[in-house]
């Protein structure tokens, strides 16, 4: 018998080494191997986005501007998932061998002791009984590891979201979004995760589940399934310049019911019931939690980006683009790194520093370092996008363990639909009631219609495929993104003239003073923080033309005023890619200054991608 | 007794976790708290790079230009290194528990099987004996994988020295730079490892040899120390303008001796004999393998430029910034993966594409894409190379193998003097033979004297600290390359004023003119070139005003000219960021047409990271 503290190890594949000099060799060999098959997996990856990118260009060069790249770049992906499925033959080769060990454990590290050599192994994750069978090599080689989509390509994606959320119609209508993006993504969350344990539920009946699906399962679907993409819709919102307040509405809501969603799902996972009853003390504690993170995102974000601002508002960085770039690049990528750190969510984080970066930051910064951050960040949100719907086309052919099940699937379909039904409608109604100028039931048509699934839907599906249920969820999201991305993203130019939403808005300031004189949320909170924020914080963090000793004047007041708004000698507003004027909206409302209204600057070019693609072709 | 093919695993540590249940538990946990680790120490990098900025910041904003950033980010990561070592205080945690398993092999990847459920671990690399005795956790876990150099922080470096490469000089220098590189690289690395192995048997005889120190890691030792770097010395130069040629020289020799040494070293790895004696057969199979891989990453970078060029010279996706920004840095970044791949040098193929890319490339760009990749690449190199120098600082504390003898310090101190010396001015006594305008004997001492070792020496040096002598390798390079930072670097304004070199030379035309006429390469290889590129790859690869059907009048040369030229609508060269006007060898020469001057824009500002900050200064 072996004592506890010592286990034993099979071997479950023929060792190719066998004599004790040679192992050092093969061991490099075989490193080489799998750095070799790991380039090859990028490479195709960056092959398929160049595709994608010559064949958007000759669309766009056509004008036929119905299908988004992130379509095309599903299709492509499916191609490649189908040669991996179908066209290449596995090998097996020597770096595939794979030791069976059994030990009591898994540890973080491992140490393997070969012939006196030591060899560290890290933990990469938990694999399916099947999967160490070394069937299909080549597919799970070709599977990126999930956490990549939550560390490298969703954060520039949502800090690119946030910082690039327009800024005035965001915040005239921030009652309205806030409404949506949180009491609307609850209730969507919950409706489609009871419809789907009704369908679990029949489907048990029909003796067509093959494995467990709890409730909480149902509400986790229902969770990731809230999170609508900014992405499509509004590329071609943008292009067509439909009406301003119904893209802040969407956008804004979208972008926020991500960080929704991701926090939500995650409580759920975390909602763990002593018993297998429904309890009100776990419940409490998931919903704690909820708080906890968003708040703690929030504030972590905000803090970063306030640093941000008052570190580009002390120093005269602005005078070296380059440090200024990399300095504003480096901060709003430690957000996200301390929030992981302190196990709150990054990606939320990342969301909120966005924000404040656009807010305020953005002001602070040269017209070189405007132009430049707004691109880098541009050009990373259209790479990470892009390569995430490529993967979900390979996915859709190279994932070994679907499960689809067309009552699921339908299901599914209903639960979003009803999902969307009864967050928007009764939303906009209730909100109308407020409202000076109301929501009209078009909008809310077309509020409805695009609420695509797309990039956070996906990694949060993937992020766990271990059991049964979330096999078939994952499957089942596959379709649903697929489907809205095609038909929904697809049906957009339509919807709006069938909807007969006005295009080609361009504003004036004309527009701008009638709108600003029928404010729309005119909620008391909100009215407040416009205040607030223009009386102190815009002073105390941006070079603006409103000092701080406007409204206090303290002698700490005067000397945090910078003297940059005097001698400063390049105009900022200008040079903005956006020919829309941005304006406040309580500076706005002080009409007694309508005339400085260009020299408040903010990131003010809506663009979610494609922006930019129009603006040399017209 | 155990059969071959099943072998026992002891545990060498406390386990927490008993129960069978709490494992999945337990292992997310640890999970968790290695990822939060990782993100921890990738904040360290943030914070550290930000410091540096704002340091950075302060020094050039008070005229200090005498030390750079990247003596600057080594310092700051210096002192992180001390508070790693000396001022944190390892904590077990249930993270660190590491279980020892003996087997047989190592496996790439290993799965570990845990109360039913199966985890995959990866291989990682060697450690050494006393490493997974889990002393000083923390100081292995800042530890970063050698490998991300090569893979992640590299690449951008050495591209945007291609990229970056000052076009005219260069090609213009063209055969005293080939010499220098790869002449002078050789003779450089072999009478280093020379004199190194003089050094080792001198401490052999002395007794101070801890452990094997062969030939060949002698001449490994050569051939790493012979990468000098471009950086710092070049940034000093950039921003005092020196004189055009000289800078030609040095930057062109440290970027191309950067890809010699890289492949020699590999070589000389690879040099194996079958006894331990010298080997002819052996080493011809090296020096193949030098060649083979030189010429394939030369071959593949190129022709990865040249498929860049054709795509954007024969689509319109210069309409689209980002889409061409986009594919310009995929494709850029498949080469890189391509050589992986294929097992040759990424890092030197990336070189050669970046070459191509200023070549032709660039040409063809928009306007906003010849700005935006520009930007990208400065960013990216910026950001890689003060991480690198932060790491060297960091590391020089925490690396726990160092292996310091003031013997061999002083003995490669020593070699590197005698090999630059062997390597200067026997060439440049021969190459002026030839030269119509002979390299005076102050530019010699100052290209003596600016020959820094830097970041790929590090990186070459980190990639292997396995046995005795790299140990003693790595900590020798780590004093080498801080005191040539620090004080070659900083002492390179003095030696130009000591060696009366011309600074401020702002180029104009008349100059030009009188440069063509004595012209300085006047090898007639390099003439055919010239001759052959602007005749024929010029016209085929870019717009340009001297169309293929100026050479031949083919219908294929008829139908390879774009149409772009006359129907284009923005002036390419007018933007550069650069006033001295950039024109190549072959065109000045044809005196007939010096009117077009400014329309053959080449990628010109030779900046290597600080150039754009003294742009807003001024």
């Amino acid at each position: 018998m072996w004592r506890s503290g010592m286990v034993a190890c099979w071997w479950m594949c023929v060792e190719v080494c066998e004599g004790g000099g040679l192992v050092d060799a093969v061991s490099e060999r075989r490193a080489e191997v799998s750095h070799r098959r790991d380039s090859a997996n990028l490479l195709t990856a960056a092959v398929l986005l160049s595709l994608t990118i010559i064949t958007v260009w000759s669309f766009k060069h056509r004008r036929l501007i119905c299908l988004h790249e992130t379509g095309l770049a599903m299709i492509y992906g499916s191609l490649v998932g189908v040669v991996l499925r179908y066209g290449v033959h596995t090998e097996q080769e020597v770096s595939n061998v794979t030791a069976v060990c059994v030990l009591e454990s898994n540890p973080v590290s491992l140490v393997v002791n070969v012939s006196g050599l030591f060899y560290e192994y890290t933990l990469r994750g938990e694999v399916n009984e099947g999967d160490h069978t070394l069937n299909n090599e080549i597919l799970r080689k070709a599977t990126f590891d999930p956490e990549v989509f939550f560390n490298i390509l969703l954060p520039p994606i949502i800090f690119y979201a946030g910082y690039s959320l327009k800024q005035k119609h965001f915040f005239r209508n921030l009652g309205s979004i806030l409404s949506y993006a949180f009491v609307g993504t609850l209730i969507a969350s919950f409706v489609t995760g009871l419809v789907m344990f009704g369908c679990v539920v029949v489907m048990s009946k029909l003796g067509q589940l093959a494995g467990d699906f709890f409730f909480t399962d149902c509400l986790f679907f229902g969770a990731i399934l809230s999170a609508t993409d900014p992405v499509t819709v509004l590329a071609i919102f943008n292009e067509l310049k439909v009406d301003v307040d119904l893209y802040a509405l969407l956008f804004g809501e979208s972008v926020l019911n991500d960080a929704v969603a991701i926090v939500l799902s995650s409580s759920i996972v975390a909602y763990q019931p002593s018993g297998h009853s429904f309890e009100g003390e776990a419940m409490l504690a998931s919903l704690g939690l909820f708080l906890g993170v968003f708040s703690g995102s929030f504030l972590l974000g905000s803090a970063a980006g306030v640093l941000t601002a008052l570190l580009t508002k002390f120093t005269r960085l602005r005078d070296f683009p380059l440090l200024e770039t990399a300095l504003f690049f480096l901060m709003s990528w430690s957000t996200f790194l301390l929030a992981e750190a302190c196990s709150i969510t990054g990606v939320v984080a990342v969301l909120f520093c966005g924000i404040t970066q656009a807010h305020y930051t953005y002001n602070n910064l040269s017209t070189e370092s405007k132009k430049r951050t707004k691109e880098l960040f541009e050009l990373l949100n259209f790479l990470a996008e892009n390569f995430i719907f490529s993967y979900m086309g390979v996915t859709l052919f190279s994932f070994q363990h679907h499960v689809f099940n067309i009552v699921f699937i339908s299901g599914a379909f209903l639960a979003i639909f009803l999902g969307r039904v009864a967050n928007i409608y009764p939303l906009s109604f209730l909100l109308n009631l407020g409202r000076a100028n109301p929501i009209s039931s078009r909008f809310q048509h077309v509020m409805m219609f695009a609420g695509l699934r797309g990039a956070m839907t996906f990694a949060l599906s993937i992020r766990d495929t271990s059991t049964y249920a979330r096999k078939m969820m994952f499957s089942t999201t596959l379709i649903i993104v697929f489907f809205t991305v095609w038909v929904c993203g697809g049906g957009t130019t339509p919807m709006l003239t069938l909807m007969n939403i006005r295009v080609g808005v361009e504003e004036d300031q004309e527009n701008l003073v009638e709108e600003c004189v029928s404010d729309r949320d005119s909620a008391w909170p909100f009215r407040l923080w416009y205040k607030f924020d223009n009386n102190y914080l815009k002073p105390l963090l941006t070079h603006t033309d409103h000092p701080l000793t406007h409204s206090c004047c303290t002698p700490l007041a005067k000397c945090l005023n910078t003297q940059h708004t005097e001698d400063d000698d390049d105009d900022d507003s200008e040079l903005i890619l956006n020919n829309r004027s941005t304006v406040l909206y309580s500076e706005l409302c002080d009409l007694s200054d309508l005339s400085d209204l260009s020299d408040h600057s903010d990131l003010s070019d809506p663009s979610i991608s494609s922006n930019q693609h129009t603006t040399h072709s017209s």
